[in-house]
C-alpha cells in the first residue's frame, strides 16, 4: 500500500496499476521501465497538456477524420492505463483498433483485446503476418489493418516501427513525451503529452471541429513546431531550478 | 531478443536484465519503472559521468573515509545492476552493506543478501526494527546497521527515507540522477550519475586520494554546486536540441 502522505501518491498509484497489469500479463517487464522513462519527461513539462500539445492533438484529430484507413495501435502499455479512453476516441472518429506489440506472443495479444473490447473498443483481429521492413516481433501487423492504413495513430511507439512506417508511406501520429526520441523525430506528427490526457482530448477535438478548422490545422502542420516548443517548455522549467 | 542493431541496444539489454531480476524476485515492479525515470535523465547528462559529478564522487570517497560507522544502503535495482561494483567499494572504505527495501518482504531480503555474498559482499544483517520515523515499509532497518551510521551512502533511494535520515543528523550520500528530486535536495551530497558509473569512480578515489586531499574535498563540500551543474549541463543538452 503506497502511503496517501507521500508526495508522488499519484505517480505511485499509476505505477502501482502497471505493475498490477505485469502480474496479469498484460504490460511487459519492459514496459514498466518504458513507462519510468515517460515520466521523467511529464515531470519537465510540468505533468500538464502544454499549448503546443492541445494544438497537436487538435491537428491528430484533423488527420483522422480525414483519412480512409484510419488505425489506432494498441500495446500493453496503453490497453492498460487507457483502454477506455481508447474506445471513445474510436468511436469519435472511426478509427480500427489494433494490437501490436513490441515483445509479442499469443497470449499477450488476446489478453490485452479482451481487455480493450471490455472497455467497450471494437478490436480488430485476425491472423498476423511479417508485412512491416523490421528485423524482429514489431514486423508483425494485419493486411487489413496497420498495413492498410494510411493514418496511424501510435501512442507509445518503439523508434523503429515508427520509422519503418513513416518510410512505407504512412502518416504517423505519435505521443511520446520525449521529443528527443527517434519516434518523435521521425513521426508525421508528434504529441508531447501524457497518454491519458492526451487521448480525451483529440476525442473531444473529433467531436467538435468544424470543417473550416480541420482544414486550417491539416495546413498548418508543422512537426517540428511541437518537438521545439516541447524542447523549450522543459529547459525553460529547468533554468527555472536554478533560481 | 533484443537486435543488436538497435540503436538503444544497451540501454535496452539492461532493462531485460532488469525485467529477469524482477522474475527473480530481486528487484520490485515498481523498481522497474523507477529505473525508466533514471534512463530519461541519464540520457539528458549525456550518458556519461560529467565533470562536477566525478567531484561528487571524490567527495563521496572522502566522506565514507572519514566516517566511524559508514553504511552502505542496498536496494533491488542496486543490488541486480551493481552486486560486484558494491563489494568492490565496501573492500575499499570498510562499510557495512545493508539491504533495506522499499517493497519489503523477508524473502525478497534474502534474495538479494544471497546475491550480494555471491557478488563478494560482507553483508551486515540480522533482525530489523522499526527505527526510522516513517510511516510504512521503509521505516525498517537494523540498530547497529542504518540506525548507528554516521555516514550512509543510498545509492537510488526514495526521497521520504533520505529526508528522515538527513533529519535523525545523518551524513548521506545520494547517488540520483535527477537532480530536483527530494533526495537529490534533501541528501549531503547527491552524486548526479549514473550507478554502474559512479561506484567505481568512487571506489578508485578511496584507493588513491591522499590525505590532504580528502581535506580539501571535505571543506568544499557544496551540494548546491554539483545539483546546478547538473541540471545545467541537462539544459545546455535539451537547448542544443533546438539548434
Amino acid at each position: 500500500m503506497i502511503p496517501p502522505d507521500h508526495p508522488r501518491y499519484r505517480s505511485l498509484v499509476t505505477r502501482e496499476l502497471l505493475a498490477e497489469s505485469a502480474r496479469k500479463g498484460i504490460v511487459s517487464l519492459e514496459g514498466l521501465t518504458a513507462h519510468g522513462r515517460g515520466e521523467s519527461f511529464d515531470y519537465f513539462i510540468g505533468e500538464r497538456t502544454t499549448e503546443s500539445a492541445l494544438l497537436a492533438e487538435r491537428t491528430a484529430a484533423a488527420l483522422l477524420l480525414a483519412a480512409c484507413e484510419p488505425v489506432i495501435s494498441v500495446n500493453g502499455n496503453t490497453a492498460a492505463l487507457a483502454a477506455r479512453e481508447i474506445a471513445a476516441l474510436q468511436k469519435a472518429c472511426g478509427a480500427k483498433v489494433e494490437v501490436n506489440l513490441f515483445h509479442r506472443t499469443e497470449e499477450r495479444v488476446n489478453l490485452i483485446e479482451t481487455l480493450l473490447r471490455s472497455a467497450g473498443a471494437d478490436v480488430f483481429y485476425g491472423r498476423a503476418e511479417r508485412l512491416l521492413p523490421l528485423s524482429h516481433d514489431r514486423a508483425w501487423c494485419r493486411r487489413e489493418g496497420m498495413f492498410a492504413a494510411d493514418v496511424i495513430l501510435v501512442p507509445l511507439e518503439d523508434g523503429d516501427r515508427c520509422e519503418a512506417l513513416v518510410g512505407m508511406g504512412k502518416t504517423v501520429i505519435a505521443i511520446d513525451l520525449n521529443p528527443l526520441s527517434r519516434t518523435a523525430r521521425s513521426a508525421t506528427l508528434t504529441i508531447v503529452d501524457e497518454l491519458t490526457r492526451a487521448l480525451p482530448n483529440i476525442t473531444d477535438a473529433c467531436k467538435t471541429l468544424s470543417g473550416a478548422e480541420r482544414g486550417r490545422l491539416l495546413a498548418a502542420l508543422d512537426n517540428n513546431y511541437h518537438l521545439s516548443e516541447a524542447i523549450r517548455e522543459m529547459t525553460k522549467r529547468l533554468s527555472h531550478a536554478l533560481d
